[in-house]
């Protein structure tokens, strides 16, 4: 993945773990017109207050990222630990304090290990390079199992444009913008509101759409810089044709990255799309499918591979939207198993549980009650799950 | 447990596995007053529906209960079996159809075996005794791993009273009269207005107040049955010292009950309460209690032991109250694990690791804003959750 404009670093800081990278640096050569997203969870960690000061001028050189400690409940030292180690990389690049970002993750309470960037810094910005963007993605990886990245090239007016992002998960990874890091970087020209406006209707469509855990975190943001080293024209108008292509591919980009998120949810062994249709409003739609995808029961019964659909119905029955259940037509890829509101029968559940035996599939729910729709993308809850955070911290 | 003026018996029905009780019934001399509260899911189960209607007439004979099927989403042959095992009931014991109520629990979606009540009802009717009513809290099992009663008698008047209860769990055990089947007993003479008000009331203080997943079921209820047998003065005026010390002694029961329920919760090891105070009223101090005792973070850190005070942080955060992060305190069984929103330090930890080792304890939260105050009873989220539930129709 190369953006023209960016460059990237990672090194191991041993900021709780040894030998595994933790601290990254993704750098624009210019200021970057950026735009960001932040976690709905009113205790906000201290990188997130910071990033939302600084992101108001709306632009910015570059973002530190770092694994091991959120920075989250830490109070004022930890802001002051934030503002530091912002402080440290403006040093050692020669840039403004207040164009550097910083995004953070890992145990939330404990404080930061200022010594491992003071130590590192000069390390990390002599490593700066243009295919790095991969050891980024790895450092900021913490119940992670596999780096998360997705890259889309577009040609505006003839002009190509690259747009890539980088992500992590993988616990309390919850809709409303709660839940990972991601950081999306494009050589498009593309001003402010533009790009602001592109990212929100991008971020709704798709890390709003995902849940692991139903935990929304302290530190969950979503960056995209510009370079605007690309030819196209700038993009000026949300209403002109370049913009949608741009926020099509940027939606694209983010799509893939939360998709990447829930695969790699803590614990998961299958992806499962909860599409619910004929609602009266796509908002009635995704109450429904979110509660559905969120009950812990049907995401065992997920993991068990059993068509446990009477979980689903129970589900559905307390997401707070009226529907009529004797009308309620449930099917997993394709084969319907429920019909009416009542059991399809035997035949049909066994190839139900054939079906779920794929790391991948769809449970579709009609309401027949209108043209409302939505889906949100779940994993599985699984014996790892209580593995991973029973003793995550020791 | 006796009460005067009941019988109780259970048999081995063979509706879902062989040589296990899942077949009981409870019956009353004489038409008891009866008061009920029914699950909120709007996916109702059959014998839901039709408690609700027979209920309006404010009094029952008997009540009939099953393990192993719900007999929900089962649309009219559901509803036309829950009718015909009434009949059946009513038959063998001379009394109207009318006078009985059904509870089901088991599987959702699946037919109601009839036949195996068809063939075990005069065994039903023929064991009834006054000292069955361990029996029947055994033939409602599910996963539950022990059997749940409790008893109090009380005095009202210079004459004793007696309130015995039964009670099942163990999963989709969710707040809002969710959750579980409940049925309690009295010989108090007592008229419908005041009964319905003391359950209410109980049911709010209780088993409202409990969560093992966050799961609403279909099928759940509570109800009281008053036989009148007792000398008491009769309780007409919900404002008369009798209703209440009644009401007092009925929240006692339904609280050891709800308690039960959360110590027996799928696969929990620990129980929890977490009790926040200090917010600007109960509803807020609830639902913050409600949030952190439902998330998977949290109730996988208890399993773990692991003082893990950012997950509840996180989870305040995304309770949809507003409060002042940085005024927060949590405590762990009276040990200061967080002051003014920061961790106090290493050694509270510790000791908050040894006090979380015990089998039950406390999580206060004190938000320091207000002197509203509430309390949620939670078990912790282990292995066995998950392997109880990835098969729990095998």
């Amino acid at each position: 993945m190369i953006i023209n404009g960016f460059s990237f670093a990672a090194v191991s800081a041993g900021l709780r773990y040894k030998n595994r990278l933790d601290l990254g640096l993704i750098v624009c050569d210019q200021p970057a017109v950026t735009a960001g997203m932040f976690t709905t969870n009113q205790v906000k960690a201290a990188p997130v207050l910071l990033d939302i000061e600084r992101l108001k001028q709306g632009k910015a050189r570059a973002i530190l990222v770092n694994s091991g400690s959120a920075n989250a409940c830490t109070g004022e030292i930890g802001m002051a630990d934030a503002h530091k180690t912002c402080g440290l990389a403006a040093q050692h690049l020669g840039i403004d304090e207040n164009e550097v970002l910083v995004a953070s993750t890992g145990v939330i309470g404990e404080r930061l290990k200022v010594a491992g960037f003071e130590a590192h810094m000069g390390e990390l910005v002599a490593g700066l390079r243009h295919d790095g963007a991969v050891d980024v993605a790895r450092a900021m990886m913490t119940t992670d199992t596999v780096e998360k990245s997705a890259f889309r090239t577009i040609e505006l007016g003839g002009e190509e444009v690259a747009i890539g992002g980088l992500a992590k998960g993988s616990g309390m990874i919850m809709p409303n913008m709660a839940t990972m890091l991601a950081f999306v970087m494009t050589d498009a020209r593309i001003s402010f509101p533009q790009l602001r406006h592109c990212l929100k209707n991008s971020v709704a469509a798709s890390f709003n759409l995902i849940t692991v855990d139903g935990d929304t975190s302290t530190n969950d943001m979503v960056l995209v810089m510009a370079s605007g080293h690309a030819g196209n024209r700038w993009i000026e108008d949300v209403d002109h044709p370049d913009c949608h292509d741009f926020g099509a591919a940027l939606a694209e980009v983010l799509d893939e990255l939360a998709e990447k998120i829930v695969a790699d949810g803590e614990g998961a062994t299958k992806l499962v799309r909860v599409a619910v249709g004929g609602a009266k409003d796509d908002h009635e739609a995704e109450q429904i499918a979110r509660t559905v995808a969120n009950s812990s029961l049907v995401k065992t019964a997920f993991f068990g591979g059993d068509p446990n659909w009477g979980r689903i119905v129970a589900a559905m029955g307390r997401a707070g939207v009226r529907f009529r259940p004797e009308l309620v037509d449930i099917a997993c890829e394709g084969i319907m198993l429920v019909r009416g509101g009542v059991w399809v029968g035997e035949e049909a559940e066994t190839q139900v549980a054939e079906a779920m035996r794929a790391p991948r599939f769809t449970v579709s729910i009609d309401l027949h009650q209108g043209s409302g729709a939505a889906a949100v993308r779940t994993c599985d809850l699984s014996y790892d799950y209580i593995k991973i955070n029973a003793d995550y911290r020791s």
